[in-house]
């Protein structure tokens, strides 16, 4: 299905990404769920190819069957990069806060993608978008080696990577456009409590621009002038958050690769299309509210966040 | 000095302000200020007499000066409802953590608030704007008692009193157009954890409209379908948040009188006004950040908010 604007004509801009496919199982105030497929990548490339194609790097076991492909039927994604190999599927469990503010994780067995090595299909290394889901930075990297002059570049981290293999992620923040991370990562990268030093120092280290995911209050965006804002939709039932930063990321990415143009004002209706998309993944939980989404259903949420947001000038 | 819209004409709509005048010791990361005149009736009617006609009531010590009185000179301040007792200003003192988000109160000696008794001066009655500041909900009834058919009623609060004094809290509720609080108070307030639900409980309690203050992520607006919500402008240098919440209340009444008219439309534009306001009170020490202000700096503020929420329909 295609959303808006759907880009200039005939011409397609695909959207790269690597990163986890998972089966996760999740405790949350408002119930569980067990062994659902999740994984950042999965939510990134459903979340995309709602916009536009998705090439899709990732390892599964022997265990992810057909039940579990089915997620991916039917959508603009293209599998040939999906790696299946002998052993287990890589498998996360978490459990929520009653504010759903803070999450434990229970355990993280790696399973296949302990040694999953990303091998980009040569029918994938022209893509012009590419994301760099959390994963490591050196494999991040060789993502990046294989792939043909992108035109936009975007990733992910986390805190367990800039503590743990710092030098690496420095090498792939010099080769990228954008960086997809929350508030607290960006202030641990950055060593600046303040948010607005924080982004500068991390500019400093290589992508452009910044964009910084604050849960429920929304996201923050810089701009070649200051930052642009967005408010999290105000929403009454929250599931389970998991996937929610990787869905932003996918609407983020899906809406730019669309247009095929990166201009600081589709950037900021990218961050809008990446929160309209985030507000329905929390919604259900895995990967049901994102699952169940209609053309019609985001169209009226992009036009819920300008209500959201819009005011008559002073 | 006028700021925009300015209203209609010549009729100004004034508002009556109650609340604590007061000699604050304030201790944040950025450095220390001694007895200061603070108070959350001085912020208020500061922000608010950018805009249009105050009318204080509060009440000092004899400590409280010539000097003191300056910071209230050559603004549009009716100081008549100003009571000076024997005996010593209101004092407190507040130190805030290392990221500014919560602090602690040293101590908060009422002294002549103690025995303060709000006596509204006849010039004061047909007030058509009133903002009961955060006060004993028993002495911002006996406001409500003295004043004629006011058009809008605003009212702020704390745990204090949500604790303390819940049936006086509730009766005052039910006079009110407007309440004014954070979103811990909300949660306090409604016993609900998420903010949707919070604020549909206490407008349950009598105020049609619910403004949620977010500090640093900005302020949440219930509106006859939703919310409005505008994130906190990103600063670079935050020197003491005292003040910052009144200050809003300031601006957005201030706004609101202005106008004259209380629709939707103007109230989310109040809402910008009181950020912008409060973006400034936070950048100097005490009062200094307002004191400053001009109406060139509030009106390029004020386009800097529509910069920072802006995106083109997607």
């Amino acid at each position: 299905m295609d959303l808006p604007p759907g880009g200039y004509g005939f011409i397609v801009h695909s959207i790269l990404t690597v990163g986890s496919v998972a089966f996760d199982s999740i405790k949350t105030p408002m119930g569980e769920a067990s062994r659902v497929v999740g994984g950042a990548a999965t939510y990134f490339s459903i979340a995309a190819s709602l916009f536009t194609d998705v090439r899709l790097v990732a390892v599964v076991g022997d265990d992810f069957g057909k039940d579990q492909m089915d997620v991916f039927a039917g959508r603009r994604i293209d599998l040939k990069g999906l790696q299946s190999v002998p052993g287990e599927t890589f498998r996360w469990k978490g459990e929520y806060s009653a504010d759903l503010n803070t999450r434990e994780t229970i355990y993280t067995h790696l399973n296949v993608f302990d040694q999953f090595r990303p091998a980009i299909p040569e029918s994938y290394r022209e893509s012009p978008f590419v994301f760099l889901a959390n994963i490591h930075p050196a494999l991040q990297g060789e993502v990046l080696d294989q792939v043909k002059a992108p035109r936009f570049v975007a990733a992910d981290t986390m805190n367990y990577w800039i503590e743990g293999t710092p030098k690496e992620l420095r090498a792939v923040l010099r080769r990228i456009d954008a960086l997809v991370i929350n508030d607290e990562e960006a202030r641990q990268l950055s060593g600046e409590a303040n948010i607005v030093k924080a982004a500068r120092v991390i500019q400093g280290m290589g992508p452009r621009l910044l964009v910084i995911k604050r849960g429920e209050y929304g996201v923050l965006l810089t701009r070649e002038n200051g930052f642009f804002a967005v408010p999290g939709m105000p929403l009454e039932d929250v599931a389970d958050p998991t996937g929610a930063g990787d869905t932003f990321a996918g609407g983020f990415m899906g809406y730019l690769a669309s247009v095929g143009e990166v201009t600081e004002a589709v950037v900021t209706q990218a961050v809008i299309a990446g929160s309209a998309l985030a507000s329905f993944a929390v919604a259900g939980f895995g990967l049901d509210g994102l699952l169940r989404l209609t053309p019609d259903t985001v169209r009226a949420r992009l036009a819920e966040f300008k209500q959201l947001t819009f005011f008559e000038d002073l």
